[in-house]
């Protein structure tokens, strides 16, 4: 009624709040511990220089700082302040000197240790602690590694994954991430956003939870505890989390239904409309907290930062321009293909090698993180320049400015010089991608905040690195290492371009290359379609890049397809999941399969009035979710279907009747034949000694077999089965093509259907299983003949 | 096969890029048409304003004048290029005087005929004459009227309309309203362009049509020639056609998605999404043809011309200003909830007394148009006000120095002066669209291009206009005229604003609330929900307004539902057209009701092998499109369906046999009960006459009955069924609930269902129309006993 549907609101209201107190708690957590160890690990790096005296330009170095600082924007200490949320101590390393060694003597004098002020073991330590503690909470709860995006799209197709939407899951995922971020590995928080956003759902709607030990449930929520209310939930929660991840609320919601629902339900897209909008509205009221809830700052709406228009009324690209964004497109394909590829061969290798050891995941991640971390430090090592920063900053946007406050010394003289590399490997990702996106290249001169050789340093052995990651046992994002490697690839290609070209301006600026080489490996890698398009729009905030967007994507997917599936779809598979995809597979439509072809016929039936024995020994022997009922009176036709949830519930409540009961004091435990027993009973019927309300009370935690006892007299008892059966289930008939059946499947989000023949006799049952590819494949080898066959020979069977 | 999709994917783009050329050559056609018009009048006012020789500040035209040539933009003439695009006559009317009064005389030399040089007989002899135009397509084909958004919903919905994806009526809408907008009727093109887009995708993936008279149709293109890939094609074009409107292909692919597809398909929606982005591609292309395809124009990218962000690195709103959002939102949806009703009442009316009468709807047509071209020359001389136009435009951007040349005199002294009034009732509608949210208010100055009385005196008589207008017999889109209603309520709402609090800069510029207005009118009368905001987002090209979109919208829609349906809905209810919500209607919900009670007993069902006689004579009494056949061996469980047009088709290739043919010469026509002629004929069939190919070839003109002529001894020949019925029919049991049936029939898109029993015994048929809330009510009063004994009568009824 109507309350129920304003519960269902409220309960979405407070699912789009929570989703997005986390989502800022998490990355609060992120910043603080990062610049902790980027602070550290500075200081460090600092102190050598200085205590080295080789500072190759330092007499240059105050007068430059003098320069900057006429800007009127950027202090020398703004390396430091990785976030713009640090503490401001803006008066040190005013100039280079003694007074600077003094400041970063006391700087280390705060830090509590420091290994032979070694920079690079302290670097190694923090994150290698930092990786510990990720792994450490997926080691607690293995599901929370990951993604979460195959998870969520698995759970919202219909399968249940154990343990995926709890508690524990929940904090298990959102701290684990904090930390992995932290640890500077090649990973996002997007992916364990959208699952934090389903779990909240989940809890939330349910109102209770296992994890305290006490049933904390809340009866007045009972009403959504059921799959499809859950479900929904779900499917509202990941859109919140999308909304959290990248402020793309509407791009959430698309990825929900385009990934999760099988049909289109309207009342749902307002819920999760209506959720991701919460949640953005909340991270709006709260990020702009300081400005006491005035006007926003822009920046801050957009997770890409803000695309503007340079040249004032004209697009930031040419009209035949598009065809080099559909050039890029089938790069990042290709690119996103092998990665893809990488990433199938690497996850096979550690099912078989690692994964069933959960000391060898953690060594692993170990071992990793170190590689990672070896890397990323030796990189800028190796690369060694100092390059100045710019000087002349006048007409350059605030988001610029501040972007080139982020820029990394390392080695170099602060406030005067940055080294390239180490500003894309040694900060965080979302840093580096604003860096790439947002700095522009002024067409006549050459010049550029990264050259084409850094970026190259950079693109190869980090998109290596991502590969690797991607897999291992820590919560682990992928849309921003795709992006970042992707906006590499795309400044390198637009470097390329205005290298060919020395003429100022035929080329778009190489902004816009990175935002397409962004699209296009991301495409190329998660092969998502609408979505992803209006995610990536509403984060970079600006609709000019539509057309190029659309067109970037739709190259980097046909490209992309031709090799391979989508990660994610490369991760179900790998795990065995009987995942239905949107469309019949292909060998379906190309062969004529019907679906008495690709039923199982050995069907456990059970009968309207079952003995309690009987019932037992099926349950204990056999782990399907539904049995058909079949009316052994009229020749087996189909009855109805019971759940095993329902019938261990009613042996456990012990809702039979002693055979004396039931057949009136005659004929009792005489014949088990099972024809006679209906006339006997005629139609009176056993009361429901169980209301449906309490069968479904304890969902999700059902009765287990194991839990029923059965005294010594009850396995001849009788269960009246008929009022609990679903008298009206899902059938299909036998000569119905696999086509039809599988849009049966597929739209309804069925788990297993029932085969009847022309007389409504159940001859099989369809599970999700036999409509997979593979199983397809094998109905076809047997041939039609063995259909024949085997129906003729299964089709009286009980169990 | 691959060739196949090869084919759909060729055709698509095909499809997009004749939807792009249709759009933009309808579009010049208006422009075209409207600046005759307006050139016309407006010469005839100057002719006026300069022999009365009253004008009030000619003393200092001059002056003014060279002033504005000096701020470089625009020139003295400037008001009559309205779209930019006229006749540069740049040295005309340099300054008021005599000479200005020559180059009138010349001016109205040009034109064939002045009444009298009356401004508003000219004037009404132009509208009228457009709306003739218009009503006279309409007049051709009536089907080619309203908004035709209604029209593809039902479409897409499953619903045979007749003759709306045909050749004709695509002709007559896209020059109807080509007429109806130049006719400067409160219409707009969006609604005709996206039903345009789905006939152009159904005609093109057809490969014929009836309109030539001869048969066109290239055999390549008979794979796509069924249900299904005629209504993915519609959808497709209907998504080209909001992409060709608006400028929104993202928006157009949902639009599609949420009011057609039952069910969310990967593949259609990929497909929609590559013929929008073509038909967009093949815009910017055209478009941008005058800079030879290098960088575009922004402002033509959006429709609504480029939301830009005033003050720099800030958003134009603050945070507190969402709940004013909200409110306006709910003010919209009261608008949008009395624009609603007012139009179901004269609906009502007009189908009454007007529409059965064609001559009748013309009439009302042109009496309409009369009083819509005086009320928008009217309003503008009682305003009679003339206005300085804004002289300091240094720091404004092109898009309103354009905006400022478009500004109507109306018997003010042209380049100095504009009417307000004028300036909104006498442009194109979306030339006023930007006008209101283009012009911001600088907050210091109330100073505003409008004032708070000419947006009242406008947004009232506009929005009742438009109600009477919307449901005339000429194509009329339902967008533009809301919008621009939306935008001036909303423009007006803010003015208040900046009333109650005089200080500078607390509240939002105007601009920000008319877009807002915008959205929350059009969201109270369409009730659309997420495409409507990718729409609006992707028209104004600036992603900081999302959550305030959202906000509007929803709670537009939220009080708009509290008192009725959204307009659309309104017009397909009234028609009595079978549409089936995506959600269950509520009656449903509230009641427990099953199949076996909604379902129409009076089956006419048919026998596998069958009397000629009996066939022709159940076609010809009943206009079903289906019939279940019944197995009569195995006491009417159910055999397979047969199609109306497939019985038509084997009745006229005569696919009997003759009676000793069939009985090996015994029993011929001798036992007609129906009971023996399965043991008779056995396993032996009579091989099909018909190919499946043969009967479909014919797609969608299948004969009908009355085509079919049976000679003397037909009628007891025997029609054998088996080979071509449809064996394995949806069905469901008569125990199912109406929530699942319905279900059912929604996802997938089905128009009957056969209710059957147990034992697969045919009780009843399901049709569309029994799921409409009215009949799930009669079904409610009728009870469950009625149902009972329906169903034993009904039982084994043959036709």
């Amino acid at each position: 009624g109507k309350l129920r549907a304003l519960k269902r609101w409220m309960l979405t209201l407070v699912v789009g709040v929570t989703q997005a107190i986390i989502a800022v708690t998490c990355n609060m957590a992120t910043k603080m511990l990062m610049e902790a160890k980027y602070d550290h690990v500075y200081d460090l790096m600092e102190y050598h220089r200085l205590s080295s005296g080789i500072s190759p330009s330092s007499s240059s170095a105050s007068t430059a700082s003098a320069n900057n600082n006429d800007a009127g924007y950027y202090t020398a200490d703004g390396y430091l302040d990785v976030d713009q949320d640090g503490i401001p101590d803006s008066e040190e390393y005013s100039s280079g000197g003694t007074t600077a060694m003094d400041d970063v003597n006391d700087h280390l004098a705060r830090h509590w240790f420091n290994f032979g002020k070694s920079p690079y073991l302290t670097f190694l330590f923090y994150q290698t602690l930092f990786v510990l503690c990720a792994a450490l909470f997926v080691y607690i709860e293995p599901v929370s590694g990951g993604s979460g995006i195959p998870d969520i799209k698995c759970y919202l197709n219909g399968i249940d994954v154990p343990r995926i939407v709890e508690f524990k899951t929940l904090v298990c995922r959102v701290m684990g991430v904090t930390f992995s971020v932290a640890a500077g590995l090649p990973v996002g928080k997007e992916g364990p956003m959208v699952h934090s956003g389903g779990v909240v759902a989940a809890v939330i709607s349910q109102g209770r939870t296992k994890f305290w030990g006490v049933d904390t449930s809340f009866s007045k929520f009972s009403d959504f505890r059921n799959d499809r209310e859950k479900r929904d939930f779900v499917a509202c929660g990941a859109a919140a989390g999308i909304a959290s991840a990248f402020g793309a609320p509407i791009g959430g919601v698309l990825l929900s239904l385009e990934e999760g629902a099988s049909y289109w339900s309207t009342n749902l897209t307002w819920r999760a409309f209506f959720c991701a909008m919460i949640t953005l509205g909340t991270l709006f009221v709260v990020r702009n907290q300081d400005s006491k809830w005035g006007q926003a700052n822009v920046e801050k709406l957009f997770s890409l930062g803000e695309f503007t228009s340079i040249g004032g009324g004209s697009s930031n690209f040419s009209v035949w321009e598009l065809l080099l964004f559909i050039l890029i497109g089938c790069l990042g394909g290709l690119i996103g293909a092998c990665f893809n590829a990488g990433s199938e061969h690497l996850t096979i290798w550690r099912m078989k090698h690692i994964n069933h050891s959960k000391k060898r995941r953690v060594l692993e991640v170990l071992a990793i993180s170190m590689l990672v971390t070896t890397v990323s430090f030796v990189m800028p090592l190796l690369w060694g320049r100092c390059t100045e920063l710019p000087t002349d900053m006048q007409d350059w946007t605030n988001q610029e400015k501040e972007l080139v406050a982020n820029l990394v010394p390392f080695n170099c003289v602060p406030g005067k010089e940055y080294n390239e590399v180490a500003s894309l490997y040694l900060c965080e990702a979302d840093v580096a991608i604003r860096q790439l996106f947002h700095f522009r290249e002024t067409g006549e001169t050459d010049s550029s905040t990264f050259s084409s050789a850094a970026l190259f340093l950079f693109f190869i052995p980090y998109t290596t690195l991502a590969c690797i990651v991607y897999g291992i046992a820590v919560p682990a994002g992928l849309f921003v290492p795709s992006l970042l490697a992707g906006a590499a690839f795309g400044r390198l290609f637009g470097h390329l371009l205005h290298k060919l070209d020395h003429t100022s301006g035929t080329f778009a600026d190489s902004g816009t290359y990175a935002l397409m080489g962004s699209a296009a490996v991301l495409g190329g890698m998660a092969r998502m379609t609408i979505s992803l398009t209006v995610i990536l729009l509403e984060a970079t905030g600006n609709m000019q890049y539509v057309l190029p967007l659309m067109m970037t994507l739709m190259a980097a997917r046909f490209t992309g397809n031709a090799f391979n599936e989508g990660i994610y779809d490369i991760n179900i598979h790998l795990k065995h999941i009987p995942f239905l995809e949107p469309e019949v597979p292909t060998i379906a439509e190309r062969h004529e399969i019907v679906a008495g072809q690709v039923m199982s016929t050995e069907v456990k039936c059970l009968r309207p009035v079952e003995r309690v024995g009987i019932v037992y020994d099926l349950l204990k022997s056999v782990g399907h979710g539904n049995f058909p009922i079949v009316d052994t009176a009229s020749s087996g036709t189909l009855y109805g279907t019971a759940s095993r949830s329902m019938l261990c519930t009613l042996l456990q409540r012990r809702a039979f009747g002693q055979p004396h009961d039931v057949n009136n004091g005659q004929h009792h435990s005489s014949t088990d034949g099972g024809v006679d027993y209906a006339e006997l009973l005629g139609p009176k019927r056993l009361s429901p000694l169980v209301q449906w309300d309490t069968i479904e009370r304890v969902y999700p935690r059902y009765p287990k077999i194991d839990d029923v006892q059965l005294r010594p007299g009850d396995r001849n008892c009788w269960l009246d089965l008929r009022p609990y059966a679903n008298t009206a289930p899902y059938t299909i008939n036998e000569t119905a093509s696999i086509q039809r059946t599988y849009r049966l499947f597929r739209t309804l989000g069925l788990r297993f259907l029932c085969v009847v023949n022309h007389t409504n006799q159940v001859v099989g049952i369809i599970t999700r299983v036999d409509l997979l590819p593979e199983s397809l494949s094998d109905s076809i080898m047997r041939g039609r003949n063995a259909h024949m066959a085997r129906r003729s020979s299964g089709g009286g069977g009980f169990s």
